[in-house]
Protein backbone atom coordinates (compact mmCIF):
# COMPACT_ATOMS: atom_id res chain seq x y z
CA UNK A 1 0.00 0.00 0.00
CA UNK A 2 1.50 3.45 -0.51
CA UNK A 3 2.55 5.30 2.13
CA UNK A 4 0.43 8.10 1.44
CA UNK A 5 -2.97 6.35 1.13
CA UNK A 6 -1.84 4.42 4.33
CA UNK A 7 -1.72 7.31 6.16
CA UNK A 8 -4.72 8.76 4.62
CA UNK A 9 -6.48 5.37 5.32
CA UNK A 10 -5.37 5.92 9.55
CA UNK A 11 -6.46 9.54 9.71
CA UNK A 12 -10.08 7.50 9.87
CA UNK A 13 -8.71 5.02 13.03
CA UNK A 14 -8.62 6.17 16.38
CA UNK A 15 -6.04 4.23 18.22
CA UNK A 16 -6.56 4.16 22.19
CA UNK A 17 -4.34 5.65 25.07
CA UNK A 18 -2.73 2.49 24.56
CA UNK A 19 -2.23 2.91 21.01
CA UNK A 20 -4.64 -0.50 20.26
CA UNK A 21 -7.39 -0.87 17.98
CA UNK A 22 -9.79 -3.92 18.69
CA UNK A 23 -10.49 -6.01 15.52
CA UNK A 24 -13.14 -8.69 14.91
CA UNK A 25 -12.44 -11.39 12.81
CA UNK A 26 -14.95 -13.05 10.68
CA UNK A 27 -15.05 -15.88 8.21
CA UNK A 28 -14.87 -14.25 4.37
CA UNK A 29 -17.65 -17.35 3.12
CA UNK A 30 -19.88 -17.88 6.04
CA UNK A 31 -19.90 -14.75 8.27
CA UNK A 32 -19.31 -16.35 10.99
CA UNK A 33 -17.41 -14.37 14.27
CA UNK A 34 -13.70 -16.32 14.51
CA UNK A 35 -11.93 -14.24 17.46
CA UNK A 36 -11.53 -10.56 19.16
CA UNK A 37 -7.97 -9.11 19.17
CA UNK A 38 -6.39 -5.78 18.40
CA UNK A 39 -3.84 -3.91 16.58
CA UNK A 40 -1.79 -1.07 16.98
CA UNK A 41 -0.79 0.91 13.52
CA UNK A 42 2.01 -1.22 12.56
CA UNK A 43 0.38 -4.62 12.93
CA UNK A 44 -2.60 -3.00 10.78
CA UNK A 45 0.14 -1.49 7.92
CA UNK A 46 1.97 -5.38 8.24
CA UNK A 47 -1.42 -6.85 7.94
CA UNK A 48 -2.89 -4.33 4.80
CA UNK A 49 0.80 -5.15 3.06
CA UNK A 50 0.93 -8.97 3.60
CA UNK A 51 -2.65 -9.51 3.96
CA UNK A 52 -1.76 -12.05 6.50
CA UNK A 53 -3.83 -11.11 9.74
CA UNK A 54 -1.34 -9.52 12.55
CA UNK A 55 -2.38 -8.64 15.68
CA UNK A 56 -1.01 -6.88 18.76
CA UNK A 57 -0.39 -9.48 21.17
CA UNK A 58 -1.43 -7.79 25.02
CA UNK A 59 -0.41 -10.54 26.76
CA UNK A 60 2.98 -11.03 24.87
CA UNK A 61 3.47 -7.30 24.08
CA UNK A 62 4.72 -8.09 20.74
CA UNK A 63 3.75 -8.61 16.93
CA UNK A 64 1.86 -11.88 16.47
CA UNK A 65 1.12 -13.23 12.92
CA UNK A 66 -1.87 -15.54 13.66
CA UNK A 67 -0.98 -19.05 13.07
CA UNK A 68 2.62 -18.38 13.19
CA UNK A 69 3.14 -21.49 15.74
CA UNK A 70 0.01 -23.78 14.97
CA UNK A 71 -0.54 -22.84 10.90
CA UNK A 72 -3.71 -21.59 11.07
CA UNK A 73 -2.96 -18.26 9.16
CA UNK A 74 -5.98 -15.95 8.40
CA UNK A 75 -5.54 -14.64 4.24
CA UNK A 76 -6.93 -10.40 4.88
CA UNK A 77 -10.32 -10.49 1.69
CA UNK A 78 -11.69 -7.27 3.23
CA UNK A 79 -11.08 -4.79 5.86
CA UNK A 80 -13.90 -2.39 7.14
CA UNK A 81 -13.66 0.30 9.67
CA UNK A 82 -17.09 1.49 11.79
CA UNK A 83 -19.16 4.54 12.24
CA UNK A 84 -16.44 6.33 14.80
CA UNK A 85 -13.21 4.92 13.51
CA UNK A 86 -12.46 2.25 16.67
CA UNK A 87 -12.95 -0.46 15.51
CA UNK A 88 -11.96 -2.57 12.62
CA UNK A 89 -13.67 -5.84 11.09
CA UNK A 90 -11.58 -8.15 9.13
CA UNK A 91 -13.07 -10.75 7.12
CA UNK A 92 -10.48 -13.77 6.44
CA UNK A 93 -9.98 -17.10 5.34
CA UNK A 94 -9.26 -18.95 7.57
CA UNK A 95 -6.21 -21.42 6.72
CA UNK A 96 -4.45 -24.50 8.32
CA UNK A 97 -1.39 -26.12 7.82
CA UNK A 98 0.18 -22.73 6.56
CA UNK A 99 -2.21 -22.24 4.14
CA UNK A 100 -2.40 -25.88 2.46
CA UNK A 101 -5.91 -26.14 3.57
CA UNK A 102 -9.26 -23.68 4.03
CA UNK A 103 -10.29 -25.15 6.81
CA UNK A 104 -8.76 -24.09 9.87
CA UNK A 105 -9.28 -22.69 13.70
CA UNK A 106 -8.89 -19.43 14.73
CA UNK A 107 -8.94 -20.99 18.85
CA UNK A 108 -5.78 -22.13 20.53
CA UNK A 109 -8.78 -24.35 22.21
CA UNK A 110 -8.98 -26.12 18.87
CA UNK A 111 -12.15 -24.92 18.35
CA UNK A 112 -13.07 -23.07 14.62
CA UNK A 113 -14.49 -20.25 16.94
CA UNK A 114 -12.90 -18.32 20.02
CA UNK A 115 -16.78 -17.63 20.59
CA UNK A 116 -17.68 -21.48 20.98
CA UNK A 117 -19.30 -21.17 24.56
CA UNK A 118 -23.49 -20.01 24.39
CA UNK A 119 -25.68 -19.27 27.23
CA UNK A 120 -28.36 -21.84 26.80
CA UNK A 121 -30.88 -22.62 30.19
CA UNK A 122 -28.36 -20.75 31.73
CA UNK A 123 -25.50 -22.63 31.67
CA UNK A 124 -22.25 -21.92 29.52
CA UNK A 125 -22.81 -25.33 26.88
CA UNK A 126 -20.18 -25.52 24.02
CA UNK A 127 -21.21 -25.28 20.55
CA UNK A 128 -19.18 -27.98 18.37
CA UNK A 129 -15.42 -29.88 18.48
CA UNK A 130 -12.55 -28.65 17.89
CA UNK A 131 -10.42 -29.13 15.25
CA UNK A 132 -7.35 -29.71 15.94
CA UNK A 133 -5.97 -30.85 19.62
CA UNK A 134 -3.82 -28.42 20.68
CA UNK A 135 -1.63 -30.15 22.92
CA UNK A 136 -0.09 -31.88 19.53
CA UNK A 137 -0.26 -28.38 17.89
CA UNK A 138 1.53 -26.22 20.34
CA UNK A 139 4.48 -27.42 21.56
CA UNK A 140 5.51 -27.97 25.70
CA UNK A 141 8.94 -26.26 26.09
CA UNK B 1 -32.71 -15.43 35.07
CA UNK B 2 -31.82 -17.20 38.65
CA UNK B 3 -29.12 -15.18 40.27
CA UNK B 4 -27.14 -17.90 41.45
CA UNK B 5 -26.40 -19.14 37.71
CA UNK B 6 -25.76 -15.13 36.38
CA UNK B 7 -23.33 -15.50 39.07
CA UNK B 8 -21.59 -18.68 37.89
CA UNK B 9 -22.26 -17.04 34.08
CA UNK B 10 -19.97 -14.44 35.40
CA UNK B 11 -17.36 -15.82 37.13
CA UNK B 12 -16.33 -16.81 33.16
CA UNK B 13 -16.32 -13.03 32.18
CA UNK B 14 -13.54 -10.66 32.79
CA UNK B 15 -14.34 -7.27 32.89
CA UNK B 16 -11.53 -4.94 32.01
CA UNK B 17 -9.92 -2.30 34.78
CA UNK B 18 -12.70 -0.43 33.61
CA UNK B 19 -15.42 -2.86 34.69
CA UNK B 20 -16.14 -3.64 31.12
CA UNK B 21 -16.12 -6.01 28.09
CA UNK B 22 -16.87 -5.40 24.87
CA UNK B 23 -19.27 -6.89 23.22
CA UNK B 24 -19.62 -7.74 19.34
CA UNK B 25 -23.11 -7.73 17.86
CA UNK B 26 -24.11 -9.91 14.85
CA UNK B 27 -27.88 -10.26 13.16
CA UNK B 28 -28.90 -13.75 14.22
CA UNK B 29 -30.28 -14.40 10.56
CA UNK B 30 -27.22 -13.34 8.29
CA UNK B 31 -24.50 -13.33 10.50
CA UNK B 32 -23.45 -9.39 9.78
CA UNK B 33 -21.66 -7.86 11.89
CA UNK B 34 -24.05 -4.69 13.10
CA UNK B 35 -21.81 -2.97 16.03
CA UNK B 36 -18.97 -3.10 18.83
CA UNK B 37 -19.95 -2.26 22.33
CA UNK B 38 -19.38 -2.05 25.65
CA UNK B 39 -20.99 -3.82 28.73
CA UNK B 40 -20.58 -3.70 32.31
CA UNK B 41 -21.88 -6.40 34.78
CA UNK B 42 -25.44 -4.67 35.22
CA UNK B 43 -25.80 -4.25 31.91
CA UNK B 44 -24.96 -7.59 30.87
CA UNK B 45 -27.61 -8.73 33.51
CA UNK B 46 -30.22 -6.46 32.15
CA UNK B 47 -29.81 -7.56 28.83
CA UNK B 48 -30.17 -10.97 29.89
CA UNK B 49 -33.78 -10.18 31.71
CA UNK B 50 -34.95 -8.06 29.38
CA UNK B 51 -33.29 -9.46 25.73
CA UNK B 52 -33.15 -6.40 24.73
CA UNK B 53 -29.64 -5.18 24.04
CA UNK B 54 -28.79 -2.95 26.70
CA UNK B 55 -24.97 -1.41 26.83
CA UNK B 56 -22.54 0.71 28.94
CA UNK B 57 -22.17 4.13 26.64
CA UNK B 58 -18.55 4.90 27.60
CA UNK B 59 -19.47 8.62 25.97
CA UNK B 60 -22.21 9.44 28.39
CA UNK B 61 -21.43 7.14 31.06
CA UNK B 62 -24.57 5.64 31.10
CA UNK B 63 -26.78 2.51 30.44
CA UNK B 64 -27.65 2.60 26.92
CA UNK B 65 -30.69 0.64 25.57
CA UNK B 66 -29.82 0.03 22.17
CA UNK B 67 -32.62 1.97 20.22
CA UNK B 68 -34.22 3.94 23.00
CA UNK B 69 -34.25 6.89 20.66
CA UNK B 70 -34.41 5.94 17.35
CA UNK B 71 -36.59 3.07 17.81
CA UNK B 72 -33.96 0.54 16.39
CA UNK B 73 -33.85 -2.07 19.24
CA UNK B 74 -31.99 -5.04 19.55
CA UNK B 75 -33.64 -8.24 20.09
CA UNK B 76 -31.21 -10.44 21.85
CA UNK B 77 -31.93 -14.30 20.36
CA UNK B 78 -28.19 -15.79 21.45
CA UNK B 79 -25.10 -14.84 23.79
CA UNK B 80 -21.71 -16.51 23.48
CA UNK B 81 -18.58 -15.68 25.28
CA UNK B 82 -15.14 -16.45 24.08
CA UNK B 83 -12.48 -18.72 25.24
CA UNK B 84 -10.49 -16.20 27.54
CA UNK B 85 -13.55 -14.78 28.93
CA UNK B 86 -13.04 -10.91 27.75
CA UNK B 87 -15.14 -10.24 25.17
CA UNK B 88 -18.87 -11.20 24.10
CA UNK B 89 -21.08 -11.88 20.89
CA UNK B 90 -24.75 -11.00 20.88
CA UNK B 91 -27.26 -12.41 18.10
CA UNK B 92 -29.90 -10.56 17.70
CA UNK B 93 -32.52 -9.33 15.42
CA UNK B 94 -32.43 -5.74 14.85
CA UNK B 95 -35.81 -4.23 14.75
CA UNK B 96 -37.02 -1.09 13.85
CA UNK B 97 -39.91 1.31 14.67
CA UNK B 98 -39.99 -0.18 18.91
CA UNK B 99 -40.14 -3.63 17.20
CA UNK B 100 -42.70 -3.70 14.56
CA UNK B 101 -40.24 -3.93 11.91
CA UNK B 102 -37.27 -6.26 12.24
CA UNK B 103 -35.58 -4.31 9.41
CA UNK B 104 -33.89 -1.69 11.17
CA UNK B 105 -30.24 -0.37 11.53
CA UNK B 106 -27.54 -0.42 13.94
CA UNK B 107 -25.74 2.34 13.04
CA UNK B 108 -27.17 5.86 14.16
CA UNK B 109 -25.68 7.21 10.40
CA UNK B 110 -29.22 5.21 9.59
CA UNK B 111 -27.02 2.58 8.03
CA UNK B 112 -27.45 -1.59 8.97
CA UNK B 113 -24.21 -1.75 9.93
CA UNK B 114 -22.11 0.45 11.68
CA UNK B 115 -18.78 -0.90 9.55
CA UNK B 116 -20.32 0.32 6.28
CA UNK B 117 -16.57 1.50 4.94
CA UNK B 118 -14.66 -0.94 3.47
CA UNK B 119 -10.84 -0.49 2.37
CA UNK B 120 -10.61 -0.38 -1.51
CA UNK B 121 -7.99 0.04 -3.89
CA UNK B 122 -6.26 1.57 -1.23
CA UNK B 123 -9.27 3.83 -0.20
CA UNK B 124 -12.23 4.21 2.14
CA UNK B 125 -15.79 3.08 0.04
CA UNK B 126 -19.12 3.59 1.21
CA UNK B 127 -20.88 -0.14 0.93
CA UNK B 128 -24.42 0.22 1.00
CA UNK B 129 -26.97 3.15 1.63
CA UNK B 130 -28.58 4.23 4.72
CA UNK B 131 -31.77 2.61 5.86
CA UNK B 132 -33.04 5.93 7.70
CA UNK B 133 -31.83 9.45 7.56
CA UNK B 134 -30.77 10.62 11.20
CA UNK B 135 -31.80 14.19 10.78
CA UNK B 136 -35.26 13.07 10.67
CA UNK B 137 -34.66 10.19 13.89
CA UNK B 138 -32.46 12.23 16.38
CA UNK B 139 -34.24 15.21 17.17
CA UNK B 140 -31.80 17.87 17.78
CA UNK B 141 -33.03 19.77 20.94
Amino acid sequence: MNEQNFLEFVKNIKFGNDGLIVVITQDFKTNEVLMLAYMNKEALKKTIETKIATYWSRSRQKFWVKGETSGNIQHVKEIFIDCDGDAILLKVLQMADGGKSDFGAACHTGFRSCFYRKLEAEKLIKIGKPIFNPDKIYRKN
